[in-house]
């Protein structure tokens, strides 16, 4: 199994133009990200927009991207369908993809326990190309998948790790303890990028990035130089902002960040709204006192 | 637009064999319900596992029905993408589907209001074929849709009407008090049949109907013969036994009184699991006291 | 047990005056109840702000309210402490109460299950000099207490009824039909009145009937009379005032709509706030559409 | 304001005979735990099962517990109700209370936001005699205190500090940047001590430390001494066990391991129950994992 799992990865958001994708853009954008310290890139997280993409404009988006980057390449992969997840990862290996990040299953919400998530891990697992990353993410999915059950799958040779996106440090601490060697952990969200590495996880697949990759890489650099004084400025810097482009103004605000910060980040696809006047400005402000922007 | 959304329709279950789609036994089972007063079928509810199947296993159910019944057949072709929801409608509906019955998009929880849901449903039922019907399942989806919305909604002339699986009768009322005339309103489980059709309900999607389909429709033509104590006899034996069969035991409990009951249930997909043998004599004892087991 | 638990009930809402429970303004609503077709009245519901009464105070009110009303009067008097439940309970008996309403314990959520209120039910009513009413609001408590709980709890002789503010007639038809006879089923809430009623309930306590007490009446008596169009009609009338000022305005609404409409309502006690004045514009826009103002 | 609040605090149980308070067994743990390393006592925290006492009862404690020892004593006198609040802080405080911690308010749950924080804990503050702990148990309250609030809160000079008990470090963190000099953090659950402690917490309540004393003393003790690697390693070896006496078996589980490590711990008053036998030994297992049982 490959060890490139640590550092910054970016969950890319995927831009749209009249509400269809956008490659031009996002190969703008990927561009610049590339001048960063950023150790690859992740492609259909939440904030990907991934619930709303078509599976063929999914596969045209790996491609597109592993055309301009060398970095590591995790694709958001998963569905309930275990038939559905396995066959979008090999496709996506088959593009370039190095690692399938799979959000745990949830329709059944009250099924979804040790047994079930056991079932459907292993089944993935085996055969799927590339090494699996589970994706725990309570917030959109109502579920949590519990620290026994990723300790026992923690085993299995083909899955690589677990993107966590609690704010919850006690379950990271909690798991790298108990977790086989060589499994990593990996921080799902900015405002506990910090504490995740003091607890063991080696990397951050963070919405954050979008907009600050290199604030995001000087806590994890200030972090491996032990100058923890200067991490810990950062990151105390960075919580309120990013919970302004996650939890209060969702995907839209995070788009809306990034073109106030000179990437391209457009409307959030329909459903979806863009934020308004009001939000933008008070978006501004957020931006500010982190001093992302002047 | 058709007016056949009028009384009982199961959400069939999907049989499977060694986890494949068992088409013949789904053709057995149906066999068994033509001889029911079914007003139809439903496929892909959320009994239908339609989370756990492949957009081609989807297409060659809708077939297969089809070619075994006259009656009205609502297909479930939801995603959160609108282009995936509309390109399922439209293939199912080239296939011999009367409805599409779309779930409420989910994923971004906290996005989920008003004008999201106005953006969804309008895109949605502007570009489907065959008419469109809201499906309302907090229980599974985390998310609501207000009243306000579906009576906004029930003025578009291809939104056809709304499955309600909340056990809210409030909620029926009110809407059925100002929803533009034409628009249906669907009861999405069993214990509550009775009081919605008391407050409006011309029809029940529910998943008893694939173990007691001679029951639901009883009380549905007691109603309507205004036999209210009769009515209300059926339902209030109906309740506990309804709730064994969602709630406590879920899709793997209902398959499994579908064996018990003469007809082909199997094995829940993976990654659940079957019932175990205390939960099957438990299940059992449930069937008895509602007469539906000697 | 006597048998008065039929028809409506207000729980009547704490008047304040600088912070301070105002008994000259309680008196001179209820002058104007007592004019009403109300069965009865209940002090320290919810929307009594009992939360935010002393001991002190709830036995004065509870005198206050006996010496200008003979009819029947039920006193909330339920917390988690069994013994402070008990002490409340009898020191209200001797002022005057005819019943015990007595919420859920809820502090311990997770250990609140069917044993647990076996325990605290059957100790509660085996010490109380009066009839013990159970209440179970699942907004407020985050607990819900189940069907064969209540129904083994209708056996006891000193537990009368059951108050529940849910909105799911299916519970109460459930229930209805299982309980011992002459336990009776309050409906908590009057956007469900004639569903309740309906399914057997006997009486409605109802926050709405502090600002439209002929209307809950009417409701009543049109379903007793068996004219259930009637019944019907002015029940979705109340449904969407009763929304607000329930469950989006919450007390403070309720008190703004009694001023409106001729009674003292005042302000909530600290720490809620009175509604601002966009509010109260909306609140009059409920009022009238529910016919209740001109 | 005094500066005692840091180090380690049990929160004590009470402890119960017949189902009353046991004074003499209190006293007994009190003298086992004057051995141990800790900064002080918390009389009437969750786990104090405060929420089945009489006022009688607690002051009563307060005075037993004051009469044995010298260290701080912070004292849970929080209820909905400013004036019960109020009440029962200035008894406890001319009794020998230091601090006097507070729960949220939480019955009117969706009214519980920014303003009504605010005028709560404002007019509570001002008061009552000796300094106020704000106290946010998510767990149990339902209610959240957002981290703005504390801001403006920790302002107010007889506003102490702030005991939580998420799991969430990234609110500790932003919170620790962010309030007045002078105001404390203390983590409210063991399983988070250390990294509270890294992001700026002085002390911690934790449950945990009625049974294992030494343990909790000793990750702040090498925290403090910056030797990090031993911290984390008692702390990891902890997590389980805390979530075994707090989540899974909750107070009578806390009360169960104190019998088997030499404390009283006896039976939880009623309506709670204590384990059966199959829990005591899941129990006994998890403290021997836990090294703290051989």
């Amino acid at each position: 199994m490959p060890d490139n799992l640590s550092g910054i990865f970016p969950p890319l958001t995927t831009p749209f133009s009249d509400d269809e994708v956008s490659f031009e853009n996002l190969i703008e954008n990927l561009k610049k990200y590339e001048l960063q310290m950023l150790a690859g890139y992740v492609l259909f997280g939440s904030n990907g927009e991934s619930a709303f993409l078509t599976g063929e404009e999914k596969i045209k988006l790996v491609r597109t991207v592993r055309e301009h980057t060398k970095r590591t390449l995790i694709v958001g992969t998963g569905f309930d369908s275990i038939k559905e997840t396995i066959s979008l990862s090999n496709k996506a290996a088959e593009f370039g993809a190095n690692y399938a990040l799979i959000i745990t299953p949830s329709f059944f919400k009250s099924e979804m326990k040790h047994r079930t998530f056991l079932n459907y891990y292993t089944k993935v697992a085996e055969s799927v190309m590339i090494p699996v990353i589970i994706y725990n993410v309570p917030k959109f999915t109502n579920v949590n998948i519990e620290t026994e059950t990723i300790m026992e799958l923690s085993a299995h040779p083909n899955i690589a790790g677990l993107k966590d996106s609690t704010e919850n440090s006690a379950r990271i601490s909690e798991i790298n303890a108990n977790v086989h060697s060589g499994f990593r952990l990996i921080v799902g969200t900015a405002s506990v990028l910090y504490p995740g590495l003091i607890n063991g996880a080696t990397a951050g697949i963070l919405a954050l990035a979008n907009i600050a990759p290199d604030q995001c890489y000087q806590i994890y650099r200030f972090f491996k130089e032990r100058n923890f004084e200067k991490a810990l400025e950062i990151q105390n810097r960075m919580i309120p902002v990013n919970r302004a482009v996650t939890a209060k103004f969702g995907v839209a605000g995070l788009k809306a960040a990034m073109d106030i910060l000179g990437y391209y980040g457009g409307k959030p696809r329909l459903p979806l709204e863009p934020l308004n006047e009001a939000q933008i400005i008070e978006l501004k402000m957020n931006l500010k006192t982190a001093l992302l922007l002047e």
